[in-house]
């Protein structure tokens, strides 16, 4: 059984990636929230106790530790069919797309994290952000059209959809302005079975951490908080 | 036969990473470098006309294209032995390693971008740069030690030194202090002869972006210029 380390589920985009995967293969694994401390990155130290970078997604397998989430799911893929696509031309686009979003899309990063309790209004919409919203749009369409849909890479979730996931609550969080086709994916995944669990489990986190907070509201402002505690 | 679509040897430390690795490997391709335009990313409309992400290194394989580092690794090892570790858990050691590369060190990154031919002297070590150059001695001295060298992953050059080949050439660049044995791997690797020829052709461009230029002497003082032309 896989042990996969995760931080806050509100606040997590890079957890939910290999957590979201799982799930929605059926992949049985056992889950350590462990929540950031504070703001201040004191908690580097706590997650060095079982991740070689200090960061999470952590994967643990016996011996074996996988401490990034795009080496996690090539890790899982080995062991498990359909964590890919079939078709090796599908599968070449689906780790192309997937790998742009682990590198890339800085701006979406910084000025949009993830906070999948609350709703905010973008104050403004900064010529980064519309350029990094402009090939996502780009991106998902290119998949969905050229796959046939539902999820970016055809008729089954792929790791491509888990790795645009958190973009997904994103979306929903600062209603990021996207074409009809990108909209509709993001709502029919955000109804997923796997999204719906983790967006519950974040609204009953009672961790507020507060540089995520701040972040979240660097360029916007808030509109709701459907979180619990 | 591939295509492979990179950028400026002097500076493009995406693009050098599935290079090497294929000339290590022996694996033929046909090589085009399209120079970076000027300093305002205006080279970005040329590079979309082969690349989706308007972004290099991008491998064209026929109808496929693959526009990510990560990914051309991945698309390579479906064909290619030997692109990752033969033993599963030295695979997932070198597979962590090298996303860790691709998503992380930003500190690295920035304050120490990649140009082969000068030489320069750091004028201030930066906490983050600190923080980042402590986590890779850490990585590169875990790797060594634990599968035995004198390689990252063991006795032969795999995916994850090709990741790491950018960062040689910034420690030979930057003169950054690391361990003594993280700096005898980052040596060795200069001494390869795919090493070796990457470099050679970067001194031999004529090109020069003021981007990349401004930005290496940013921290740093210029010390020597190499190149030829």
């Amino acid at each position: 059984m896989f042990d996969l380390y995760i931080a806050n589920k509100n606040y997590s985009s890079w957890s939910l990636r290999p957590w979201v995967l799982m799930k929605a293969l059926n992949i049985p694994f056992k889950e350590h929230v462990m929540a950031f401390e504070g703001g201040n990155g004191a908690s580097r130290d706590t997650f060095l106790r079982f991740s070689p970078s200090g960061l999470v997604p952590c994967l643990v397998d016996g011996e074996t530790a996988v401490w990034d989430s795009l080496a996690i799911v090539e890790y899982i893929a080995e062991q498990h069919a359909r964590v890919w696509p079939k078709e090796a031309t599908i599968r070449a686009w689906a780790r192309s797309a997937s790998a742009e979003m682990h590198s890339g899309f800085s701006t979406l990063r910084n000025e949009c994290p993830m906070n999948c309790g609350v709703r905010v209004t973008l104050q403004d919409v900064s010529a980064g952000l519309r350029a990094d919203l402009a090939r996502l749009d780009r991106l998902w369409q290119e998949g969905l059209s050229r796959f046939g849909g539902p999820y970016l890479a055809g008729d089954e979730f792929t790791a491509v959809d888990a790795f645009y996931a958190p973009v997904v609550f994103r979306v929903q969080t600062f209603g990021l302005p996207l074409s009809e086709a990108s909209n509709a994916y993001a709502k029919s995944l955000l109804t997923l079975p796997a999204m719906q669990a983790w967006y519950q489990a974040a609204l009953d986190e009672k961790w507020r951490e507060p540089n995520h907070e701040a972040d979240t509201l660097k360029h916007s402002t808030l509109t709701a908080d459907y979180r619990n505690a």
